[in-house]
Parts: C-alpha cells; structure tokens; sequence
C-alpha cells in the first residue's frame, strides 16, 4: 500500500467534539477519487490532541466509510504506554497500517527512537511507516537512525519531510536515503510544495494534506508521476504555488486546510481542536479566492 | 505560596506503572525539609508521558501525603479540552495551584497561548502559574504575553526558564519581566543552574527539580536568598556546579535526578517512562561520586 497517493484528511473538531459528519464528508471526496490509501489522524488529523476514545472512534468511521481503500492510522504520543493502546485500537478496526511518529517532550535519543519502534513492532503486526516530521516532533531522524528502523521487522515505508530545492540535488537526496533502507521500504515525500521535486526524485508515495482535501487535484500530480512524466509533475505542482505559499505564511497547512473545508461547506469555518484558532476573516477571504482561482478539487 | 522553595519530584515509573511507593518516600523527604510548596506532575513528573487517571492518583498522593504544604499541580496537555479535565481533577483532588504550560504540537501563536490561560482561569478558581519552558513545548513566551496573561484573574505567578549568566544583567532582566507583570504576580527562577543568579536578581521563588530530591540542599539556598545573604546563595549553588554539570551533559535534569533517585534506594535505577531511557552504568556511576562527594541531602 505504500505508493501512489497516501491522502491524509483533517479531523473536524468544534465545541461539541468530533464533527462525524463533516469527516465523514471529508472521507467520501478521498473515496470517489479513488485514493490509493487514506491517512487518518496524522498531524493533519490532529492525533495529538484527541483522547484515545475519540482517536478509535476516527478510525472505526474512516475503516466503515473506506470502501475498500488500504487505511494507515497514526499512533503517536508522547509515551510508549499510549502508543501501544492506540496501534492496539487501530489494529482491532481493522486498519492495514501504522504510521509512528518520535512525538517528544524531553529530547529523545537515537537509542530511545529506536526503542520506540522496537516495542511497537514486537507488539502489533501491522506495518508501520516512520513519520518524520521534525516541525511537530521535535525529533531529527538521522539517516543512519532510518537504516536501523528499516531493519525491523514491520517497518515498510518512511514518511520524510522534505527534500532539497533542485531537481539534482533532490534525486541525490533520495537515493542517498535509500541507499540506508532494506530494500523493501519505500519513500514517501510529506511537505506538499515539494511533493514534485520528491516524486521526480524517485519517492515511491505521496504523503499528501492537499489530497486529504484536494483529491482530484493530488491524484493527477502522483498518475503523472506513475507515467514517469516529469514535466507534467512539475507544472502541476508548480500551479499550486499559490496553495504552497498559503501554507508557508499559515505556519503550515493544518490552518489554511481547515478554513478550506470551512469555506468549501465540508465543516464549519472554525474546525480546530483548541487551543489551536481559526483564522482571521481576511485570510480566510484569500483562501477562498485561491482555491477558486486554482479550480482546486 | 508562590515564593521560597517549591520542589518538584519525579514520578517514577516502571513496567508496572507509576511506582507509588517510590513517590510516596519522595514526598516524605519534602515534608520532613518543610519545603514551601511542591509541585508535581511537571516536567520532573514527567506529566506529559502519563494518562489522565495517573495524574489523578498522583495529585491524590500528593494531597494525602503533603502534611499542610501547598501542593501545586501542573495540568500541561497539548490540547485545551483535557487541560480543563486536568485541571478540574487538581482542584477536586484539594491542590492549591496550577502549573499550565504551553504544551505544543502545531506551532502556537500568542493569541492562542492567551486563550489557553483565558479558558483555564474562567473553569477553575484555583491560582495559576504561567509555565515557561521552551525546552520541552517549543513556544516562546514574549514579555508582552507575559503582560497580557499576568492580567487574568487567577494569574498569580511566571515560572521563567533562566536568566542571563551574570548578576547584573540576571538582575535586569528580572527587572524587565517585572516591569510587564501585574505588581500581584510573582517570578520564579527555574533551570536550577540559574537558581542563585535568579534569586539574587530578585525572583520571588526557586522552582526547583533539585529541591524535589535533596531539599535539604536547595532549601539552604533559599533561605540564604530569604535574608538577603547574596553571598551565601552564589556559594551555595556554585558548590553545586558538578551536579549543574551533569544536567547539562546529559541533556537535561531528568534523566540524572531519576538515576540519583535510584541510586539513593528511593526508586528503583530505572523508573522513567518509556520511550524514555535511564543512563548507562558508566554515567549512574559518575552520579553516584558527585551525590556523595557534594553531601546532597
């Protein structure tokens, strides 16, 4: 399941709680595109701040509302303790697969990263993918750290969060990456702007947050990538400047994607789990007219 | 409450779960020092790796066993809704303050670390400290937000991270903060390495991991401060540096508090949460010789 587009929709969140219907609406854009896998709870998803009780519930919706398309469920936390329980859940709904994230309140070491993801394969025999994403982390994989992962036992696929900015140098990059990994563990770009250079690069899936709500749009990007057709990667992503450049002045995409579905009627305009806040009235504004303007589906 | 000592003790874990008796003879040590206050579950509790019924039992621990010293809870979670449930359980459990951190995961603006506080101090009655440590949840408290926050009702004192590394600019810059703050709200030194230069820069209150293992030693050092004996205070925590010394080398106090505490008989040599890890020999050994060359107690 690791290859093609991994889209990874928001989990809605207001006052009340969880907004089933609004992910369940989020859930059926990724169906009728036809994704190649769903990514529930990441980052995206806000994992970290739900109760376990609300992140089993996410998953029993996402496996019930699917249709058949592979589901990877992030499990992270800060303690080991908790990350057990929740691969435990999202084994028992049926997910196919894991992603772990090294979440961190006191740094952690290589040897404790390591243990991490020791314990949770010796436990659950989902496989997992390695979520790098130092910005939410605060955990830098090294590239020696990735090739004592991929030895164990379940690991499959590595999520990394970025590549170079040029063509060479990312190709460089990726097979520098690969050259640590087992042969059977794929590279996934995350960090949509460069989900271009990644694919050209060689990553074999699309860890994707404008799939999560731009499906259509996503899944043209990684088809043309499949057809080896590298200039149509790169002008399709290079389109979507103007999505990228919303994400670099938001801190990221989890705020500029949440007030799109609020603008798009999936969700109410404020869907952020709190203390996280919607943004201001004029942002939201040129959101809308990007999206718009972008014909963003 | 909010000035003297506050000592902050592990919670130590092991495989089988939070070791109750382990905390039960850490708290002891506190009482028979009559420390100011104590504070648990913060970073030193380790509260960021434990569930909410943990916490629960640890508050009711402390409350039990604290003969009459205020007890302070740290109530940190990266989202608002199970801060509220910590909080509401601290203050059901009979504490007499909050510690609340910005705990992050999605990077946090002021405005949302502003409504964070905001929420708390209209759901809970109980006093609050501001809690800044940028080490473990990445946010950056600006003397403006410290301003805005100290006007909250309830607000009543700012656990700051450190101060510059001689007495005159320390004592500047505690002048500084002072100048953002409500007159009613107090600062506290913390980084215990910083501890005499904070208190001779005039903070009100040493919030101290040291103190939470060797109270004997740490409340020395703030009753020198209490009488204004500068020279005092300097001698006591530059007698201190090769303990100061360890923190730093191993990236923190935690990690080397929870091996002293080992070794000292109180817990056992490894009683930190996973993924956390305890040091290696070598490191336990040279832990060992500074306790006992440095007379900690």
């Amino acid at each position: 399941m690791f290859k093609g587009l991994c889209a990874f929709p928001l989990t809605p969140v207001t006052t009340q709680g969880v907004d089933e219907k609004g992910f369940t609406k989020l859930l059926s854009r990724l169906t009728e595109a036809r994704v190649d896998s769903i990514g529930v709870l990441g980052s995206t998803g806000s994992y970290a701040y739900l109760t376990r009780e609300q992140r089993k519930r996410i998953t029993l919706i996402a496996r019930e509302q699917s249709a058949g398309i592979p589901l990877m469920v992030c499990v992270g936390a800060v303690s080991t303790e908790q990350v057990l329980q929740h691969a435990e859940d999202a084994q028992n709904a049926g997910a196919e697969a894991l992603l772990l994230p090294a979440m961190s309140y006191q740094r952690l070491s290589d040897d404790e990263v390591f243990g991490l993801f020791e314990t949770v394969t010796q436990n659950v025999s989902l496989p997992v993918c390695i979520y790098d994403n130092p910005g939410t982390t605060h955990f830098e994989y090294s590239d020696e750290l990735y090739g004592r992962l991929s030895e164990l036992h379940g690991v499959r696929s590595v999520k990394i969060p970025g590549v170079p900015n040029s063509p060479s140098t990312a190709a460089q990059r990726v097979k520098q990456i690969r050259s640590h990994l087992s042969s059977d563990v794929s590279i996934g770009i995350s960090g949509d702007a460069f989900a271009g250079l990644g694919l050209n690069a060689g990553c074999d899936i699309w860890y994707s947050v404008c799939g999560g709500l731009f499906p259509i749009t996503a899944k043209e990007i990684t088809e043309a990538a499949a057809k080896n057709d590298k200039d149509g990667v790169t002008e399709r992503v290079a389109r979507l400047e103007p999505l990228w450049a919303l994400f670099r002045k938001h801190g990221g995409s989890l705020r500029v994607i949440a007030a799109a579905a609020g603008i798009m009627g999936i969700t109410e305009i404020d869907c952020l789990p709190r203390p996280l806040r919607p943004l201001h009235a004029d942002d939201v504004t040129e959101i809308a007219r990007v999206i718009s303007q972008l014909g963003l589906d």
